[in-house]
Formats: structure tokens, C-alpha cells, sequence
């Protein structure tokens, strides 16, 4: 078998057989396979596409290129979600105590935040003492015991998906449907959970710029994961505004406790409670109402609180208490109208100068920074009035550059636009399909 | 400016600036610019294409990243002649002193075989003594002197071909009309002649498979060498049959000599008619008509011969004497019938088996070696009579494998196929456009 033909055959819109994509995947993890080949390849699938099988058959192979966890002591209750990626989505801190509260089992092993979205381990480590590194029996004993444990990634999780996606990063191969189909689904399946919920996010802050795509980037995440035998069911969400006031760290996991007293944004509960209920279907069986009104109870009544309370202390956090920025600028408004549009992309970048994220890999994350908007899409807001507040521990000096920034971020008209983008776009039961 | 920048912007259909080619085409020569990059842009173009002004910009600097041949002291006269590469090709051992003979100036630097196509310089190698390496100065006396002089490439033309070629042959990103453009002209514009016709080859031995495509191919390339100041003409013309009987070194000059003498093939005389009156058309500034006319009278009247002679002898050929093979086989005809294909690129690699030709650069020919068919397409044969015959002195041991599988190569049925390709499908004269 060479690589000439199977970059010919799929140049020339032919469906590759499981050998020559086994070839293919076990050979460039490898090292045999050089980049050059590999990189012409993922072009021709870039303009080509991937049948459904051709989909499964890479994910199948990328999944199975490195470790695997074995979730199967915990039988059908394992259930994982896995976001797209947004600016200020915090979900995973409120869902995920949620579902565990009512019986769920949440094994998770989660992302470092890089460029304009934020990771849930950096999130947590807000909390002085929690602990993202444990030994495959502790994590283990704590999701047998407290129902939840959230980790960074260990192990070689599909070193396949790794080595692929630091040559698409570069050769300008990303945005593929069945390339990212594969390299989000070759992770959640070898992290072996049984049922995943997707949160497919569109809009200006999202992966997927239109709810078309999303859509069908959702459908082929579904299929894939059902045919390799889990249960997988996705939302597509807009992030055509940050998901609540909230980016930062510590600013984030303040928001997402507000959610978890009943209280916080509507719009960040909104969500959390469709990823909950869709979670508890998958997991526990609840016909999506009585899912949606268990999720709703445990909020609402602070179990779910509880839960993460427990879960934050058993993880090593040794105080609920989160850090506080040293500085902090409020901006204002120039003038009065609308808030039609938000550059939410913009956003996430502006909170990442103030120390919120990471640039490249190797920076260090200042928990405190971030912004609070003070607005949501659609409010009117009188010229003088605050949009939002800007908070710092390392970079006061960013300040002024992030507040004059931000207002640029923001559409501020006099007419209120109609049509705002619909928080959730459509849920996909896996059942469904 | 970024090589990721360039690469999106090709693949979602833009057209490249200047500035864009430039950088990728210095950067990659030099080595700045990473395989895995050029190979995922090299696949987009496949797929995308590139614009006239494109192509003209990626030649341009494709031409300049080398040394370039200076034949402004012959004025208008210098005339170059580029096959896209055949089985049986020996025209520019015709047409090559046949303009010469005629006033035109031809100062080659020509390639050497390697698969299925021969090349020009290993043909030459059959006369004992023939030198392929003179100085720059040897090299443009003679062609002042006798008009003409073929060589082999020497100097860095157009190095940035040569690299993003080797590239291309390995990623699968060949059959691509602006990349192949490219890559013909670069080479053709830097070896300096100011006219140029360019022999396209459609059909099963061709590059080309179907005469569009050929068709396509030469339009492109004539309108971008007349946008960098040439006078460009090309032929389209049929390899589903070996041009003339003979394939093989001193083989195809031996029918190239009858050529010369006014007698031979009717198909190569008329290709090479064809060609020579073109390249008189745009050189020396006769109509097609008279050209034509000129041509036939130096053909038949020994003209071109003597030149062709005097050629051979002033580059060191110490006799007009051509090798024989040791060894001979005749392959039969097992049933009647007649030819109506050929598959000719197979023919091309059965001469290589008998040591015709390279299968890697570092192969040593036996210029003894080929084919001679004695059918051309069309034909009646009988059961039992000459179908060809191969000749070796390095392989004798090859002789039955491919006597055998050359009769795999013809295809001979009862009823004779109405539709012969033409063999000149077109003849696009620079100044049409």
C-alpha cells in the first residue's frame, strides 16, 4: 500500500477502504508517514469530504492509536459532555455536579484554555488546593464515591488526534467536518464515558460560524459516536454573545455557583439545564421532561450545590473562598441604544490580555482576571452607563487599552435589532436519528 | 505575511497577489517555507485552480529563482521546441536541424528519459563521441556557427521547478493545469529562445489523457509565455500510438535519420512537418503556408540531413554509425485481425525492460535497446505474421517476459474501429489569441 494512491484516490473523490485508513492513521502516528503526504491528504478531504463510514472508520482507528479508559465498572451511569468551545462558557461546573447529585457518574478529563475560549481545569485551580493530577485509582475511588471527579488530561489519550490536528493547526486543514469530527469524537470515546452530550456552538465566538453548520457538524458527531456503540445526543448553542456577564476564571466559577443557588443569568441556565436534562436522559433513562424537571428540582433546592461543594472539598480545594482581582476599571458607555452585536471572539481575546488565558501553552493564567459585562444582547443602555468591568492581579497596566477595546467590541444602535440568534438552536437526540 | 494566511485564502477560492506568489516561491527555494505547507497549498490549487495572472505571476518567479540563458545576440531566430513527453518521440532530432538548415537558431538544453517517455540527450549518447557538456561559450559558438546545438541541462534552471516538483511527484498534486504551466514555462523561458512550440501529447501514452484537457493545458501555457514577451505556439497531438515503429535510443534516431532523408513513418514526418513549419512560422516570420512548403523542400531534398550531419559531427560524434543490439526476439501475431489500441504508455515501459530506459535516475541505458512494432494503429494483421521486434544487448533474459506481454499491450479485433484519433487533434498559433 502506498500514500500516493490513497491521497489519489481520495483527490479524486473515492472512498477509502478501513485498510487504507488504517494504513494511513497508524503510519503518520508512526512517524512513517511524512507530514508533506499527510498535509496533502487532509487538503484533498478538505475539499472532498468523508462518507459516514470513511468518518467512523478514521475515529475508530484515531481512538484506538493511544491509552483508553475503562468506565465499565460504573455500567450505564458514565456520561461525559464536551463543548465546542465558547467564551464564558462555564456549563461543565454547573452540569456537571447536576447530574451527579441525581445519580449520574461524571469521569471527566478536561481541556487548558488556549487563544480566545477558557479550559475547565483552569477554571478549577481558582480554587487554592484543588488538585488536577490524580492517580487512575484516586480518580477512580472519587467518582465511585462522590458521583464526580474532573481532571486534566493524562495519559495518551488518541496521540493520533494530537499529532493530526498540529499539522492541520498549520496548514490551514482545521475546518473539515469529518476532520473534526474525528478529533473530538477519537477523544470523548477513548475517555470512555457511555453517553456523551456535544455542545455545538455557533456565532461569532464559536468553532462553527453558521447554525447550518453546527447543525451538520452535530449530525455527523451523532452518527459517528452511535456506530462505534455509545450513546451520544448534541445541542447546538449560540455563542454569538458570551454564555452569561462572566470571563475569567475565578469570575466564572463565581457565575456558575450563582447558577447552582438558583440564582445567575438566564440565559447560562437556560443552557445548563438543557445539557443537564439531555445528560440525565442519556445516562439515567428519563424521558426528556421528567429529566428537565429532576435537573430543574436540583437547582432550585441546592443538591446539586451540595454536590459540587462536596466534590471541590474531596478534590483538595481547601476553602470555597475564590481569589479577588487587585485592580479593576469600569467602562462606560459613549452614547445611548442597543446592544445588537457583540464580537464575542474580541471578547475572549481582550480577557486573556488582562491575564485571563493563555496566548501560547507555556503562559501563566492569572485567576482574577477577566471582564464582567454589564449588558446582555438586545438591553438599552443610556450613554454614561457601565458595559462592563475589567478586572487584573498582574496586568494593570492593560487596562486602559482593553477598556478602550471593548467598547469596540460592542454594537451599540439606536434601533433594536429583530432578530436575535436563538440560544438553543436545536437538540439532537441521538434516539433520533 | 504568513504561508497559513496564503494557504486559507487559496483553498476558499482567492486569487493570490503578487506579493503572495513571490513569498512562497522565494520561501520554499530557499527552504524557509516547510514541505507539509506547500503540499496542502499545492493540493488546494488542484482543486481551486489558479487565474491567467495567477499562473503568469508563479512563472515568472518560478523562472527567476535560477539562472537564465541569454540568447538576446541571436536577435529573433532562437526557436525552442518542448514535447510534453511520448513513446517514440525522436521529433527533435528532425526538427531541430531541419530549421536550423533554414536559418533559425536552436540553442536546446534538453532532458534525459525516465519511465515510460525517452529523452532527447540519451538518444543523442547512441552516436560514440557525442558530448552533452560543453562551456557556455562551446555552447553559443556553435549554435552561431552551426545553428544548432543540444546539450544537456547544465547550470539552475529554474531551481524552484525542480523542488516543488519532486514535491508534487510525491503528494499526488501533478495533474494540475496552472501547476504543470508553470513548471513547462519556467524551465522553457529560462533556457532564453524567444520563440517556443510546445507539442502537447494527448492519449494513452500522453500526459494528458484526453484531448480537452490537452487542449486546455496549451492554451494556458501559450498565453502565459506570450505575457512574458515570447512568441509561443502549441501542437496538440496523439499518443495512443507510438509515434513512428521505433522506441529506443539509437532505434528512434535511426528513424529520425530516415525522416531526414525524406523517407519514413508518414505519421512522424507529418508531426514533425507540423512542428518544424510552426516554429519557421514564428521564428524566421514565413506564413504556415510557406513554412510548410520550405520545410517539405529541406526534408526532401536533403538539406536537413546535411545540417543534421554536421550537427552531430561538431559535437564530438566520431561516426555517423549507430550501435546494433547482440540479441533480437520477433513477436508473432496468435490471431488475425486488426490494431485498434495500443497501450502505449506499457509499450514506453517494455523498452525500459530491455534496458531502453530508467526506472530511476541512477539506471544505465543500453542505447541498443527498444522496440520496433511493425503495425501501426489501424492495421490488418494475419495469425502467425510480425506483430514487432525487440532488441537488447544488457537484458536478453528479459526478451520472452516481454515478448509475451507485448502482445498484451495491442489490442487486435475482428472488426477494424471506425474513429482513429486524429493525430494533430489542434494547432494553436500564438497570434490567434
Amino acid at each position: 500500500m502506498r500514500m500516493y494512491d490513497i491521497i489519489t484516490k481520495k483527490k479524486r473523490g473515492g472512498e477509502l477502504t478501513k485498510e487504507e485508513i488504517d494504513f494511513f492513521i497508524a503510519g503518520f502516528t508512526r512517524g512513517e508517514i511524512p507530514d508533506y503526504q499527510a498535509s496533502s491528504l487532509l487538503m484533498a478531504i478538505c475539499f472532498v469530504g468523508m462518507t459516514d463510514k470513511e468518518t467512523y472508520l478514521m475515529t475508530d482507528a484515531m481512538m484506538h492509536s493511544g491509552d483508553t479508559l475503562d468506565l465499565s465498572r460504573f455500567g450505564e451511569l458514565s456520561v461525559d459532555k464536551h463543548s465546542t468551545g465558547g467564551v464564558g462558557d462555564k456549563t461543565t461546573l454547573v452540569v456537571a455536579p447536576l447530574v451527579a447529585s441525581l445519580g449520574a457518574k461524571v469521569a471527566k478529563m478536561s481541556g487548558r484554555g488556549l487563544g480566545h475560549t477558557g479550559g475547565t481545569v483552569d477554571k478549577l485551580e481558582s480554587f487554592a488546593g484543588y488538585r488536577t493530577e490524580l492517580s487512575p485509582e484516586e480518580f477512580m475511588r472519587q467518582v465511585e464515591e462522590v458521583g464526580i471527579c474532573v481532571i486534566g488530561q493524562s495519559g495518551e489519550l488518541a496521540p493520533a488526534d494530537k499529532k493530526l490536528y498540529a499539522l492541520r493547526d498549520v496548514t490551514a486543514t482545521v475546518d473539515s467536518i469529518p476532520l473534526i469530527t474525528g478529533s473530538i469524537m477519537s477523544k470523548k470515546l477513548a475517555a470512555g464515558s457511555k453517553s456523551i452530550v456535544l455542545d455545538v456552538k455557533y456565532g461569532s465566538g464559536g468553532f462553527m460560524k453558521t447554525p447550518g453548520d453546527a447543525e451538520a457538524l452535530a449530525r455527523k458527531m451523532v452518527r459517528i459516536g452511535r456506530s462505534l456503540g455509545r450513546r451520544v445526543a448534541a445541542l447546538i448553542t449560540s455563542m454569538d454573545a458570551p454564555l452569561g456577564y462572566g470571563i475569567g476564571n475565578a469570575i466564572e466559577v463565581r457565575e456558575a455557583m450563582e447558577v447552582l443557588r438558583g440564582r445567575g443569568p438566564s440565559d447560562l441556565r437556560e443552557v445548563c439545564l438543557s445539557l443537564a436534562s439531555t445528560m440525565l436522559h442519556l445516562s439515567l433513562g428519563y424521558s426528556p421532561e421528567e429529566a428537565r424537571a429532576l435537573a430543574t428540582e436540583a437547582l432550585d433546592q441546592g443538591l446539586a450545590l451540595r454536590k459540587f461543594e462536596e466534590w471541590i472539598s474531596r478534590q483538595g480545594a481547601t476553602s470555597l473562598e475564590l481569589p479577588l482581582a487587585k485592580y479593576e476599571k469600569t467602562v462606560y458607555a459613549t452614547h445611548s441604544g442597543y446592544l445588537n452585536k457583540i464580537d464575542t471572539e474580541a471578547v475572549g481575546n481582550l480577557s486573556v490580555s488582562l491575564g485571563g488565558g493563555r496566548r501560547q501553552k507555556t503562559d501563566k493564567i492569572d485567576h482574577t482576571a477577566g471582564i464582567i459585562l454589564s449588558l446582555s444582547l438586545g438591553d438599552y443602555v443610556d450613554a454614561g452607563a457601565p458595559i462592563g468591568v475589567l478586572y487584573t492581579t498582574e496586568h494593570p497596566e492593560a487596562l486602559d487599552a482593553v477598556a478602550s477595546a471593548l467598547a469596540q467590541t460592542l454594537t451599540i444602535e439606536d434601533k433594536k435589532t429583530e432578530a436575535l440568534p436563538p440560544l438553543i438552536y436545536k437538540t439532537i437526540l441521538g434516539d433520533e436519528e
